[in-house]
Formats: structure tokens, C-alpha cells, sequence
């Protein structure tokens, strides 16, 4: 695999536009195709065309490039320029570095399990007759599959189940989606499904979004999973790790140990270190729903010592919802940076997914070992702007 | 008080330079400036100093307006236009439309607490070592009241407390940090109280951000809070409900019972139905850091029948992370957000947290009537590009 | 349906001896035989044969009988006084209190799905060989058929799922148990089929219990559920409430809704609201696990009112663990007990996890009736002795 | 400290008359006294005064011994043996052979804090009137510290925290609660802080237990802790480990490692391993109220290996209910079991929850060794009576 050369960075003024330029010049050798509206060429409103109402212009966020990040996919070995839209100081720095140790490994990453859950609730006058309803429901299967098949070409049903709590009736559809997101064919498959039944039960309600997982982080999301479950793993060699991070692979089995105490004691859903960071601005970037960070940041980040002595990391993530074609990925900015990704349009939604999980590793390992060497608060004093005025 | 007129939408085409043009010359009334950079003109890379690392450009999201919004805030009553960057066709129409129904009541808004919680940890060799640091630290109070006073002028340490898990000692530093989220600043006094609390007690290791609640959802921000907490409420009369859209108070109170139980079950600590849509929209236009939307969209919707028949409802965040300097708040498209909402610079971190929590209760009642009249799917199919292409 | 008599009470001295002896002339009626134990004699040490090692003795905690319950099981309508073992001033007559009220009503209970799962877990060298391990299950699933049949003539393997969590694998094992729990039984399968997986497999780790559910409220559990889920719900006409517990269903509603709220701040995956006395008292009684207690009291109480105007109320309980063969169901007084339920034995573990839920529920009812009418502080004033003393 | 003897066993039969009176002399030189109920003289029914109604009889649980536990407590070393009420079959024989692993270290346990906190809740009209209120009741504290002197000499009230949700507020009241768990006293003085607050600030509903922690595991629990929180720790040498459980620190390190990944995707608050079995066989014996287990059995257990190659343990219990003085501990059974303890009446409830924390994690090192070695599974066999019957 030919090595992508490093991102180059001026000492003097790195926002020089001389340096600005250099950078993009590479990120367009990567997308094989110019850059303009990253450039600066405003995108005419008409591309926002079903994306927005009441459109008064765009909002401009800063893109960075982190990289290369080396990685092992389902669909082979790639290297790839990570664009990152962020206005963290230090972020950027952080990944990149990241992808230099996992570059020391055999960093791969792969798409587990893919299904879009819709959980529409009906209610009825008691738990019997909420039983009895999800019998018919089950019975439905082929009906609700033909509602499915009805409102699109690239998805099917694949999962009907049921669970009852008092006398509500909790449906769960699980769609596969094709490259997209999918959520507007799901919802609406889901709504047609659920009338359905509820016509034919006498359903006192039904609600579409029921006790919907959708943009939420949530403790059924770590179970089953939504969207894409998507696994990053590396094993990083020890004399590497100390050389590049300045790190002992025990130190960042320690630092994780206390971190889960941590997380443990907080409740919460999101085991990652700043998974949310690396989350947030690569789908900002690649024109992605930056709403679904919150369910997408749930996970496990697992750092352990392997029997000779290296450093293995791994970042589970079982709810990424993202998608290549649909929302806001086909146009400007958005297909541009998703270009330089090599992820635009059909058939790159799982390449899509495991570069982000990729990422999202690369991140977490950086800031680990930054933890670790107490150098966080000295890199954020050192590239953010944000130190104190007094 | 004076009305904000109506947001003006061209029939025809909504997205020609006429209209869009029409609806920014409102914002920037609004703003009382010119909004250039939303408007098209390039920020200039220099403006991205201190926020990023190897840029190449800047991503382009659209930005559309809802609203107006008549809230009573903590500084008096106003009327704001909202910019929401999205792509998520239907949801600026879904906000407009809650602003509507919200405005026949009288939405109140007002910050509860403010303070920026950290949490370095420290480990000991066992229990005792770690309890015996626990006394030294509150003991070091005054101390790690002069190291904060040393980093910053506009914040300030106002509680320590400590807990001992095993032989971990997580401490509690919370900071006031003026106008800003002032992670930057929390994290480096918190860095260096935690180390001179390590030195004087011999711990086996000190991390700076320990079991941080740092943008992840958790039980803990729900409990104490974190950021700025900031209750919205409304009371909404019937006959303006029913009018404007077209439901009963009785009917979002039974919706909101039955998505309690589905909340519930999933095991989330966002009680808010669509608060991550609001908050993403809000936070991308005025330049916030997006990866907040995690931990900032925990909360509660509350929606009930009064005694005389109206519907009540409240938005409850705690956990409200935003601020009105630093970060990437200050240049560009951010800053202009901010001006359009009358919130941008010193003194408008409280109002630019009640507009938001304002926003965030308009969302989730326009979407639960949505839900309760069955218009929700319509909506994205009429709104939305994303109709199946078979 | 005949009506049992009402529990007979001395106005004089209620723990007189004729006074308990005639209530246990009611509960022998009931069983149909003599409760010598109950009364007194003591139960041999033999008779605690593989039931404990270290012997010393027995403890004797006072039993008291609560009723009649009146309810329809999935085995037709039925009628029980239900024995209570506690310490806690003010239970019985608490639970009495509410299956009056319940038995106002239609109370109906029923067990909706019944399965006990094990969650081996297997660790490898990295993600590619847990998936691969995952694979390999899902193919093994026939002679992990064959391993629980040779192990059991009362329960089978019925659900074979897997989770692959970075480089660790997650079985999910489901049985059928019978009328025990069959903890043993499943342990001891689960551990058979998860080395024959590992050996095949080349798991560097294996072990049975991996990340079980057992005696824990988790989230799982609540989504999932596991032993036999549960629900008994019924309507109790407005007149009857308002006439026996003072109280409308407007009132019981509304504590709901405050419960709720305060639920959901806590994080809990216990939505009910004494459901952990009735269970620990009702299990004690009759000889099961009170551990179990933990993961039995997840789950949900509902309190609405219905479009007549009356309330409807439901309990339920996902994950019942109990059994009335094998554990401590067998001898001395667990045996009286079920035998008062009319439990014992064969054919009898769904009537008694109905029975179970229906006594919740009735529990739930009072006491939210009492929290409404204040009276809760003033029944543990009246019938608890633990009124302070100075 | 002279040590105890080790538990006389018979091999022949050990549940032989003469093999469980030569246990329970031994019990009664532990206790300084004759354990005639647990031999199985009747505990009188007018013994049950104020803990039941409707009494038909007692309940009869076998009880064994584990041990001996050595353990340095607040109050000075100290050496007893561990009364346990249990039908499951192999747990005394587990806990006993954790504590023969305990006693090879430096065994410390100790109340880190200890407070019973109730959480009353009032509604009102609107959000504005509710943090009006929370503002009063800090201001009331003086008052609501005489309503709680004159209802007890044991207690006191020892914090007033606030926290308002949409229009409810919710009090946070701790008090401390001397020898008993207090929850009467704490729950009485609650309703009368609550309703004076009621009164004066005209709250629309008043509620006592509000959203009360109790009984139930919590998020809250775990961050707040309640009752007496309460650390075991030990540091197990390597060669003792090796030893007696045939395990090594780094394989115990590692099952805690991968169980942790287990509870982290269950959504649990019960860090622990087996507390639940070890709480509740100590809590039935020595008269507690066993519904407190889903509370108590929230916590940690932490298993590392120390910079010498040992095995460091610990066993955080942050919310134990427990009482040496009160509820149905001054009787029968519980008295006796509480006097083979050493922790009968006042004065030492400290001790009592000291030693429950060491027996729990005791038995989380014995359980954890025996899944290490896959004893698990043939323990039970061997020991239990609940082999399969076919």
C-alpha cells in the first residue's frame, strides 16, 4: 500500500493562504476532484432545496484535515485525509496524531450490523387487548413488508417484534436502508404499518415515533444496536506506542480502568473518551445530521495489554447513523469533503462508517495517552486561542 | 411589547435570490449590521486562529430562521428571530410553527445554576490513602481558590467536594466561567489543583479529567447539572392550541404519558423528544461546539392539563453548555448568528441559554402535536427532498 | 365465584394466640392441610439438605396473610390470601388494603413470555476472531440443543444470540426452565456450550456467567425481560375508589405523573413504587431467592384515567424470577406458604408469578392512595412500633 | 489477635443434630449467650408487636456461618463469624472460603459516610412559583431542624438541597439517623417539613416520598450514596492467592475487566458481582428488612494487580440501609444473629455495616476466583441439591 505523503504545515503562519492552499491541493488530489466550496465559492441556495425552510444563507465552520489514517476496511486496505469541521483548538492536532499510532498497528474496521429501528406505540384499553394486538402484529409481517416494499427500491423490513407494558403496545420494525440514513422512509413505513394494525385492533391511539431511540443516547442502543454497529480494533507494538506517545501500553490499561470507574459511577452510555468530538466534526463536515452525534456516541473503548506486551484498542460503536446519499450529503461542502473520503454516493455507507469508527479510535487513543503524559491541558493552552484574557 | 413581523415566504420558489435575500435583510435588521459572511463572503482562514489545525476551508451548512420567538427571559421580555443550520428539511417549519403556539401563551425562560463541573481522579495504593487525600483537598480549598484566581478573571472555583471509590479519590471542582463554557480554563485548574493535591499526598496517579462528564449523556448531569440549567415553561389556552394546532391539552398530555414509558424502557436520560434537533441547529449557527449537543439535550418535557383546562408545559436542561465568547463564537457566520439573536459578547451567555431552552420546548411541542394529528410523516414528505426514489 | 372470608383481627390483642391461631385456621382452610411448621415446629436441619452448608439453625421471621386476592390467571379467576413475610409495621395491612380495592375492579394477570437467559461471554485475540467465534455459534446452535437436553427433561435452549463488544464475544443464552428457575440447570448448560464453543474456537478466555443480568436491576432487563414476564392490570370504578381509599383517579393519575418525573432524575429501572417490599415479603413467605429481589422489582406502574372516568392501573413486571419446585421451595414453611397460594409444585410457576403481580399492583395501589391522602406517615405512626422513642 | 476456630464440619453428615449443635455451640461463644430460637424455640408472636399484621406464624429460613471474617473495622481489629440465611446451596460454603482469602491480607473496612436522605416533592402552578418555594424552603432550614428535633434524640437533620424540574420541586433532606435506619423518623419529618412548605408557599400538591431512592436501585444512590456508605479493601499476596484459589492477580484483573464490559453494556448500577446474595442471606439473618437489597446492592468492586505483583481488591458499597436498632432487629432470631456479630443495639451500626461490606466482597473474591478455575458450575453441582432430575 503506497503511503499518502503527511499533511504539510507551515511554522511560520499556518493559516497563511499559501499553507491553506498546499493542504487542499492535496485533499484534491485525494477526492480526484477540485474543492471550490471548501475554497470559499458560496453554494447557491437552490442545493439546500428540501433540506431547510425560511434559508437566509449559510454558517461557515472551519475544516481541517487529520491523517493519513491507515486502515484495513471490509472492501480492502485504504489510506485516506480525515476532514474534521471543528472550532476545538487542538482537536484536529489530536487525531492526527492518533492516526500516527494506529498507523503503527493494523488498524481495521468493519460494518457488524446494519438495521434501522422505528418503535411506533398503540395503546389500548388494557393489557389483553394489547396482547392480542401484537399477535395480529406478528401475523402482519408479510403486509408490513409490502407497505416497505412499496415506499422504496434500496430497503426492506427485516425485523418485526413486539413487547408489551401495561396496555401499550411497543412495535419494533427494523428497516435495512440502503447508503442512507434512511429515517424518512422508516418513519413512514412504520406510520403506514402501524395504522395498519391499528385499524384492524381497534387501537385507542398510535404514535408514529413511540419510545423512539431516534437522537437520543440510550441503554437499548448499547443492547441491539441501530443504524450501522461498527467495531475499530489495533494492535499497537509496544516500542512503537513508548517512541510515538511517550507511553508504556500499561499506562493506558490504567488510565482506561479508572476512566470506567469513572463513566461507571456517572451512568452513562458513552464508555468512548471524546468520541463525540471526533463524531461531531467528521459528520459536520461530510454534511451528515449532527443531531444523531448524541445516539452515535454511545460505546465501548477497550485498551488492554496483550500477552506480548503491546497495546490492543478497540472502540466499539453500535449506533452510527450516517449515510452517502440523502440529507445533506449530495450537495457542496458536504459532497466535497465526503469526496475526499472516497464516500460519496451509492455503495460507500459502510466504507463511510468504519473510517469514522476508525477515527473515533484514533482519537480516543491520542487523548488517552495525553491523559496519561499530562500533556492535554498543555496542548489546548498551546493551539487553542482560549487561554485566559484576565 | 412590539411584534416582530412575520418570517416572508415566496410560494413560488422559496429558495430564489429574492426571497432568501428578503428574509436576511429581517435578520440583519434584526442584528442591526450587515451579515455578510452568511450572505456568501468567505470568512478569511486567519479568523479560524486558535480553532483549528490544518485547515484546508470552510464547510457551508445552510441556515434558515424560525421564529418570531416572544419570550420572557431573566433580563426581560424579547423577540428574536432563531437561525437553525440544518439539513433536516421540516425541522426550521416544525420550530416556526412551535414559536407560533408558544406566543399565545407566555413562555418564560430563565437560567436556574450556573457552574462548570470537573472531575480529575487520583488513585492510592488503597482506601485509606485515598479517604486521608479526600480531607487534605477540602482543606486545600483556599489554595485551589488562588490557583483558579491565577488563570482567569472572568471565572472562579466555587465548590469542592470528593468521593472515594476503592482506592480512587474523583474529586469535584466546579468553576463559574463568566460568558464562556470556560472548559479550557476549568480543565487547566483543575489540572493543577489536582496535581498539587497529588504531590502533598503521594498518589499513584493523577488524570485531569477523571470520570468527566464531558459531552456524553449521564445520570449525573441530570441529577446536579452542569453548565447553565435552564428551565422553559408555557402555559398554552386551550383554544389557541386547538386552533393553531389543532389538538386538545389532553391529547399532548396522553401523548407525553405514553412516550414516558417508552423513555423508560430505552434507558435514556433525554426525556426532550426532538431537543438534539433544536440544540444542533441552534448551537451549529452561533459557532457552539456541536459535540456538546450530548450532554446538553439531557432534560424533561412536561406537558400537562391545568386546572382550568389549558396545557402547561415545561422544557427542563440542565446540563446547557453554550457560550457567548471564545470557542468559535466570536468570528464569521457564528458571530452573526449570535447578533441576529441579540446574543453575541459579554453578558449574553444567560439570554442566549434561555432563547435556547425557549427553542428547544417550541420544537418539542410542535413535534408532539405533529404527533398526536399523524402530520409528522406528511410533513417530511412535503418539506423534505427525501422521498423515496425507488 | 365464592368469596373468601375477610381476614379476622382482635380489636384487643391482635398477636394474642387465639387471634393468630384462628387467622391460621383461615390459611390451613386455604391449603388445604395443617401448617405445623408456620405454627412452630421447628423444620429438621435435614430438611435444608443442599439448600446451605454451616448449618447452625433456623431464622423465624413473623408471617402475615393479606386478602383475599381476587384475580383472573391465564388458568381462569381465583382467590387467595397471600402470606407475607416481614418486619415492616403497616405491609400486610397496606397490601390487604389494596386488594380490596383491586378486588372492586376486574384485576386480571397473566405471564407473557417466559425464558431464562445466560450470557457467557469469550474472549479472543481481536475482532475478527470474536466475529468469527459469533459465527460459529449461531452454526453450533443444534449441539448446544443437545448439551441442555442432556442436562434436562424439564427445560430446553430456545433462543441462541450473540454480541461481539470489541474483541469479546457475548452469548446470549435463553432456556426454558419449567416450574423452577433453573439457574443451575442453565449455569451449568451455558458453561457446557461455551467451552465447546472456545475450544473450537480458540478463545484465550471463557467464562459462564459473563455479563449476567443475575441479581441485578439492569436495563437489559427492562427491554428484554427474563424468568416470566408479567402484567396484571385492572379498572377500579371511580365510585369504588373514591368510597374505599378516598382518593380519584385524577389524584392517582397525578402522583403518577410527579413519581414518574422523580423516576426518571433518579435513573432507575424500577418504575413501580413498593414493588420491592411486596416481592421481598411474598418470596421470603414462600421459600425463593430474595437476591432475585433485585432484578425482580424492575419495572413499570401505570395509573391513568380511563375515557369513563375511572382509573386503570397496571403492573408490570418483566423479569419475575421465582419457582415452586427446586430452590427452597420444597420444605418446611416456603411449602406452607404455596400451599396457602394454592402453588406448590408441578404446573404452578405461572399462576404463582401471577399471583405475584397482582399482589404488586395492589401494594402500589395503596400506598399511592395513602402518599395522596397523607395517611402513609400516619398507618407507619399507628401500626409500626418503631414510633421514636427519645 | 488470637483467631477463631475454623467451622467444624462433619463429613459424614454435616447436617447430623450433633455436627449443627457443635456449630452453634460455637456461634454461642461467639455471642456470649444462648441462641435458643435459632435452635427452634418459637419466637413468640407478641414478639412481632408493630412489625406485621395479621401474624399466622414465623417463617423458618436455614442459617449457616461463614468464616472466620478477620477484619480491621473503625472501631479496632476485630474476628467473628457470619450468620447467613439462605436456601441457595454452595453460598456459605463461597463466602467462607472468600474469607480465608481476606484473612491472608490486610482486610480494612470502614462507614465513609452516612446520611438517610428523603426526597418530598411539591407541585406548582408554574416554574416561576416552584424555584420561588425552593428559595423558602432553604430559608426554612431552622424550622425544618426543630420539626426533626422534636421527633427524635437519635437524629438530626443535617442537609436542605433544592432542585426544581419543569414546576415541581423537588427537597433534598438528609438526616442522620443514629443506630437505626430511621426511616420512619426520616420519612415523618419529611411530611411535616414538606407540608409546612406547602402551606406557605401554596404548593398545588405535596407529596412525601416524592422521588424517592428508596427500595430501588439508582443513578442518584450510586453518586450520592445513602445511608452508610461503606469500603471494604484488601491486598491479597500473590503466593496466598495462588494458594488457596488456584488463581493468579493478573487473571483476577482480567475477569474484572471483562465483566465490567458486561455491566457497562447492561445499563447497571451494581458494579459488584454476587453482593446481592451475600446482602441479603446476612440482612434475613440478622432481621433486616430485605427489600433494601436493590438498594443496598448498588456499588463497585474493583480488582487490580498492585506494582508487587498482588492482588489489590476493594468492595464500594455507597447506600447500605441497615440498622442495629429498630425494625424487626431487636428480636427472636435477628437479635441472636446480630449478637453472634458482635453489633446488637446501640452503638454499632458502623460495625454492622463494616462487616457486611467485608463479607461482601469476600464473597466477590471467592465468586470471581471460581469462575476464573470454572468451579462455578461443579460447586454448585457438588454442593447444591438441584442437580437435574430429569
Amino acid at each position: 500500500m503506497s503511503e499518502l505523503p503527511r499533511i504539510p504545515r507551515s511554522p511560520e503562519d499556518d493559516l497563511a493562504a499559501a499553507a491553506v492552499a498546499e493542504r487542499r491541493a492535496l485533499a484534491e488530489q485525494a477526492a480526484g476532484r477540485a474543492l471550490p466550496h471548501l475554497a470559499g465559492e458560496p453554494v447557491p441556495p437552490a442545493s439546500a432545496r428540501g433540506n431547510i425552510e425560511n434559508l437566509i444563507g449559510y454558517a461557515q465552520v472551519p475544516v481541517g484535515i487529520a491523517g493519513p489514517l491507515r486502515v484495513r476496511t471490509s472492501a480492502g486496505p485504504t489510506e485516506v485525509y480525515v476532514p474534521l469541521a471543528t472550532t476545538e483548538g487542538a482537536l484536529v492536532a489530536a487525531y492526527s496524531r492518533g492516526m500516527r499510532l494506529t498507523a503503527a498497528g493494523d488498524l481495521c474496521s468493519r460494518v457488524t450490523a446494519d438495521g434501522l429501528s422505528q418503535h411506533p406505540v398503540l395503546v389500548y384499553a388494557n393489557t389483553d387487548e394489547a396482547l392480542a394486538a401484537a399477535e395480529t402484529a406478528v401475523g402482519l409481517r408479510a403486509e408490513f413488508e409490502r407497505i416497505t416494499a412499496g415506499l422504496t427500491n434500496h430497503g426492506a423490513l427485516s425485523e418485526v417484534a413486539t413487547r408489551v407494558i401495561g396496555r401499550r403496545l411497543f412495535l419494533r420494525l427494523v428497516f435495512t436502508t440502503g447508503d442512507a440514513i434512511g429515517i424518512n422512509m422508516a418513519a413512514n413505513a412504520s406510520d403506514q404499518c402501524a395504522r395498519a394494525l391499528a385499524e384492524r385492533t381497534g387501537a385507542e391511539a398510535c404514535y408514529v415515533h413511540g419510545q423512539d431511540v431516534e437522537k437520543r443516547a440510550n441503554a437499548r442502543a448499547l443492547i441491539e444496536g441501530r443504524g450501522r454497529s461498527t467495531i475499530a480494533d489495533v494492535t499497537i507494538p509496544r516500542a512503537e506506542l513508548e517512541r510515538m506517545a511517550r507511553v508504556t501500553p500499561e499506562q493506558m490499561a490504567a488510565i482506561g480502568r479508572t476512566y470506567a470507574v469513572g463513566y461507571a459511577q456517572l451512568g452513562t452510555q458513552n464508555w468512548l473518551v471524546q468520541a463525540a468530538n471526533g463524531l461531531a466534526a467528521v459528520m459536520l463536515a461530510c454534511g451528515q445530521d449532527v443531531a444523531y452525534v448524541t445516539e452515535c456516541s454511545t460505546g465501548f473503548l477497550d485498551l488492554e495489554v496483550t500477552a506480548s506486551g503491546d497495546l490492543y484498542a478497540s472502540a466499539t460503536l453500535p449506533s452510527l447513523l450516517v449515510g452517502t446519499v440523502g440529507g445533506g450529503s449530495g450537495q457542496g461542502t458536504a459532497r466535497e469533503c465526503l469526496e475526499i473520503l472516497g464516500c460519496a454516493g451509492d455503495g460507500k455507507a459502510n466504507r463511510f462508517a468504519e473510517l469514522i469508527a476508525a477515527t473515533v479510535l484514533a482519537g480516543d487513543l491520542s487523548l488517552m495517552a495525553a491523559f496519561c503524559t499530562h500533556e492535554f491541558v498543555g496542548a489546548h493552552e498551546r493551539l487553542g486561542r482560549n487561554r485566559p484574557t484576565k
